[in-house]
């Protein structure tokens, strides 16, 4: 064993041990594990009314486990999201704890990355990212990395907003065009790509709005009364999910979809079984949207490809 | 804010920082607010047929959570336990990380000390711990905490065993004797104090080797199979019990105690509500056990231990 005991990385040894590349293969893996029955995933726990987070996710085959512990305060007087994404092994007694804002991050990102690399045009060019909070790096990065994509536009509330995210991807990537702009629905127009992160509770655009074959992730809306495009308007699209059972009950979309969209239960398809199955992937007539409110397996993942990452890296 | 966001304690970081006597203080505490329905605790999370334990508490008034994630394995290949203990807070971002075998065994010390800090006679000088194993130092740490020791008999299968106990203790302790021995059932006869850390499956003495006014801690058993006095013994005794769901389940003790030995569930009182109502303490006259299996408000309080003392530290 190259490892000592136990491993902490904070958020910036956690951005610098592990590749959104690797992520986005890992949480691949896992979504697709979701599917064939890999992982045990208890109930979460939110203990004071929601105050703190607890999710527990264990891979059976590796009997590996991971937990994340997150305390979420919207008071403004701190981050909102903060805690510890902690991994145990049943056969060794190695330990690696993270810092569970960035892995959330890194990991939510990542799932936008597999879905576009399944869903999006191969030849996708303009990204356009809805949002520029603390969520949006990252789902430029987890784009870029899986197209070859030569601009990106980051539309939010105001100019200077779009403005800050770009400067803090733009280092990056030097030979991508970035765009700020102030009004999303008009940043959608040419896009092959469009990723949602935002708290939106009204739709950011049309589906008329989206050129054929565009591909979207809707990332930001996680209650009931959020929603970053109609309900309707989602039931009009090749349509995917990350998990049936949360979407209906967490997404806005997805619940307005089921109840006034004319889409049913049955109609709701995981990224996962499109995964495993060999799902036709891009089709350029018609627009894909992929909904996710995020499950554990992805953390579970993210730690995966960390203690894969780690593990190479201390045998040298 | 003094500290950073995340702190990680490896066994000997958290060993070095948080004192034994501290230790026994917050879970005195953390026993008398369990008492007082200051927390919540959600059922155990036991994936893997038990390979892996997951025990969060959240502490209502202060608004922090701890998770103690484990990895069980007793198959000789690595440590038995192993895992983190983590530390969320809701009004700030700071974390805090833990090895939780280190951790487990400094909380299981720390109850018997407070056990034996209300019960055990003031002038005790004897202390006989029955058990050579993980738990055996901090049981003997924390005993010496409270009172006035001046003889320490370690009692185990074989000499060697107990002699390789002490070499790890001994030399924090430089003005007490200690003494090796492989008869356990003789070791106790003039013990003041008694602390069982063994997977004993039959009793390890009868009520009549104890003197008068004996305290005894039993903290090995936690299965139903395993017992290390016999119900009837215990439930001679002025008795006291951790928690009485998880004891009435768990403990063998307890268990043939109750079905057996006399005992009706109603004799059976937490150590917690007598501390909170002032209890008489120790009685000359009398043998007192104190039956733990291990709650999960111990690792909160040892985690708010190692919150107070770093937050002292890093504000000098």
């Amino acid at each position: 064993m190259a490892l000592s005991r136990t491993v902490w990385f904070d958020a910036e040894q956690l951005r610098t041990a592990v590749a959104m590349s690797t992520v986005i293969d890992r949480v691949r893996e896992a979504l697709i594990g979701l599917h064939e029955g890999e992982f045990e995933i208890p109930l979460r726990f939110a203990p004071g009314v929601g105050n703190f987070l607890v999710m527990p996710v264990r891979h059976i085959a590796s009997e590996t486990l991971a937990v994340k512990s997150l305390s979420a305060n919207f008071t403004g007087r701190r981050p909102a999201l903060s805690g510890t994404l902690t991994w145990e092994e049943w056969h060794t007694e190695r330990h690696i704890g993270a810092d569970a804002a960035e892995a959330t991050a890194m990991r939510t990102g990542a799932v936008s990355g597999v879905a576009a690399d399944l869903l999006a045009a191969p030849d996708a060019r303009d990204l356009t990212v809805i949002g520029a909070g603390g969520q949006a790096p990252d789902q430029i990065r987890a784009v870029l990395a899986v197209r070859p994509i030569s601009s990106v536009t980051v539309a939010a509330l105001t100019r200077e907003s779009a403005e800050a995210c770009i400067a803090r991807v733009d280092g990056e990537f030097p030979d991508v065009r970035f765009i700020a702009s102030d009004e999303p629905r008009a940043a959608v127009a040419g896009a092959d790509i469009i990723c949602c992160v935002t708290p939106s509770t009204e739709p950011l655009f049309t589906f008329n709005d989206l050129k054929p074959g565009a591909h979207v992730n809707l990332i930001g809306a996680y209650r009931p009364a959020m929603r970053e495009m109609s309900g309707a308007d989602v039931a009009r699209a090749r349509l995917f999910v990350d998990d049936v059972e949360a979407v209906a009950a967490e997404s806005g979309e997805i619940i307005e979809a089921l109840e006034t969209g004319g889409l049913v239960r049955e109609d709701l398809r995981t990224l996962g079984s499109a995964l495993a199955t060999g799902e036709m992937g891009h089709d350029p007539a018609r627009v894909t949207v992929f909904k996710s409110v995020g499950v554990a397996v992805q953390d579970w993942a993210l730690m995966r490809a960390l203690v894969d990452t780690t593990a190479v890296a201390g045998s040298d």
